[in-house]
């Protein structure tokens, strides 16, 4: 019997259709933030996937690989922004800063758990070359009104590594440990200071700077004045205000500072950003990303620091919390009228005709059914409009037009008809 | 140094866009011919595409197959239909007829020649489960409908393999080598008769059959009432006139009956086309596809026949046609207006926000560069317009529009600038 490989799935249309219009406000909304599409292959040769600053030996061990008919070992992409730093280290014409987007599959052969998948999309946003916080705050922008358009309540959280690590410097901890620290931290939501502190201690941090730790992060952590006082380094610090600045001029309301938000991953080296919906049935983030002023030009073998930062939205994710909260929302199918001819086939497809070129999505019986198996046919794939034509209808010039949530029926002219089915 | 694997592409976003828009065409008129989307994943079992009723020995030789990390074989897929009937298999709760389109990449490690890669997109329309003449109909109207939307103009022509077997068995060619012969008189139009001769003799049909061939297609072989009266067996006839009456209603003009016409493949079984580009200067297909009622049936494992009929539109043949006939359209970035503010940030993200708002596609300066410079880099994007935003200018409440094209400044305030841009 067939089957699919694990951690695959089929989206049939009524999965299919959420997501396509997902995608159609992401794409929308990243053009209008001047972002251009970009696409690369699926296929990358193994090296680029495995280069040194990518994305690290953990990620290799899920990389699917495979030896072309050549004996060229190639692998399927892990994520989006390996391949990115490839086409602007084979690209050095390209004008900076370069905005693009890309909306893709990706492949990680890992554990399987809820919500995780073995080929999954990402959907990214990234401005390459550019240090101005202006990007940094296009991008959370961009995320407050890709939620808006959704219909999404979302929290967003912002926050800087450069002023976590400057927190790290006051609370005595070595710059050596900072990172590992910083990890720990970043669980503070999740776990509450005593998880956080367990495993400081375990990383050998002393109780003194735990305590200091604690003094931060435990009260109002995210007063500035506060941390203007206390901190030497205050490069962090201004990110932070020149970003609040900008984003009230992008008018982003909701958008909050949180000291203990650091996203896991080591390689960001400024902003970091993570959006997560207001009701708490879903605690993954649907969007999250940040500067990551270093990998660029170091996968791309450059000099010189190639500045950059990115975000990317979860399109499975979303999807889910799309169907989670509105429910009543989901098509199940493209098609708004359906067409049953009873022996008025030639009249019926001149009908289908006309509706499609008037911009409505129609079809018709291909099979010859009675009328109540039709209905019934309609009405499983959740077509809202049926139309039924037999000789009486066309003799009158009248058509008759159900509609299938109300059971209302309407005899209608043909224009009319076609009016009232592509308006409606 | 940095490569990527032979026969696979980036898309630049010039590309891209193009491609983009070709999806939302074709995507806008599957969905209004009432083809709901499906999407299967690339990785499947190899086993399913090696199935006996798959795409063959020949397309397994050029299947990319690999191992997951439980030592699993699995492939990536070289087609939609086979993915297609795997589905059918595995729900068999699913009402028929089923519409589904799907554009999505297919992989094929065979030799790369002009427009063949290794990584490429197929953009697939197919109805299961109807056996009505108005299905192929439709698929003929909709490819009509694609490329009048698409501004190209082609010529569509059609057959049926019916009718082609009993053309040759009024030419007394025997069951056994007809496939055989089809395969020949199908490059009627690129070797002509004589190739086709030779082709004929070296299968080993006799002068005599050969010179019926000829007197058939030779001729005026499209001639309905010709065929009428010397075919014994009649189904593929009164299938094209029932074709070509469904094809009046649907007001499809320009699609040509073409009886060498075969298709090469050996699956089809009823109705079969192919669109050409009236300029002679690509000679592929830009589309084809035909009746198939055996093969959904034998890879799904069912008892019965599956009618089925699709139509498959190719990606980048489409998208090199374009490019060819309509230099001047192509786009090089979806960004419509770019901000360049002299000392006035604030006030450039406060614009930059309100026209997104607007639904414009806007960005801003975002290094700090000079006039000449920002002014330089929006024209290398072939970005329409720009802002130019001065103390000036927040002073008088105008801002500076130029038309990058013509040179053109015009002083507008900032309603006016809004709806000037989201307007034109």
């Amino acid at each position: 019997m067939m089957e699919l490989p694990k951690g695959t799935r089929d989206f049939m249309p009524e999965d299919k259709i959420l997501r396509d219009d997902i995608v159609k406000t992401l794409k929308k909304n990243f053009e209008l933030f001047g972002y251009n599409p970009l696409e690369t292959p699926a296929l990358e040769m193994y090296e680029t996937l495995a280069s040194k600053y990518a994305g690290g030996g953990e990620i290799l061990k899920e990389t699917y690989s495979l030896k072309d008919n050549a004996d060229r070992k190639l692998g399927l992409r892990y994520d989006l922004t390996v391949p990115f730093a490839r086409v602007i280290a084979m690209n050095p014409q390209l004008k900076m800063p370069f905005k693009r987007y890309q909306i893709d599959k990706v492949w990680r052969d890992g554990p399987i758990k809820l919500g995780r998948y073995r080929e999954f999309w990402q959907c990214d946003c990234d401005v390459v070359g550019s240090s101005s916080m202006i990007a940094d705050a296009e991008l959370i922008a961009l995320a407050s009104k890709v939620f808006d358009d959704l219909d999404l309540e979302v929290t967003l959280y912002f926050n800087n590594r450069k002023l976590l690590n400057s927190i790290l410097d006051y609370c005595g901890i070595k710059k050596s440990v900072q990172d590992d620290a910083i990890i720990s931290i970043d669980k503070l939501k999740k776990i509450g200071f005593d998880g956080v502190k367990k495993e400081l201690v375990e990383k050998g941090i002393a109780d003194d700077n735990v305590e200091k730790i604690k003094e931060v992060f435990g009260t109002d952590g995210s007063n500035l004045e506060n941390l203007k006082s206390i901190l030497k380094n205050k490069e962090g610090l201004e990110e932070i205000e020149k970003l609040m600045n900008y984003l009230k001029e992008f008018k982003v309301s909701g958008a909050q500072l949180d000291i203990s938000l650091a996203r896991g991953l080591a390689y960001y080296t400024g902003t970091v950003y993570e959006v997560f919906l207001k009701s708490s049935e879903i605690s993954s983030s649907l969007a999250a990303g940040g500067r990551y002023d270093n990998m660029i030009g170091l996968l791309a073998g450059k000099k010189e620091n190639v500045p950059a930062i990115g975000i990317s939205f979860g399109l499975d994710v979303i999807s889910d919390a799309i169907k989670m909260i509105k429910k009543e929302k989901s098509r199940k199918t493209v098609v708004k009228v359906f067409i049953i001819p009873i022996k008025a086939e030639n009249e019926s497809v001149k009908l289908l005709s006309d509706l499609r070129n008037s911009g409505v999505n129609a079809d018709m019986d291909l099979i010859g059914r009675g009328i109540s198996k039709n209905l019934n046919y309609a009405n499983q794939f959740g077509i809202p409009f049926v139309i039924i034509i037999g000789e009486d209808e066309i003799k009158k010039g009248k058509f008759k037009l159900r509609d299938m949530s109300s059971g209302e029926e309407k005899d209608l002219g043909k224009e009319e008809l076609i009016n009232f089915l592509s308006e409606s």
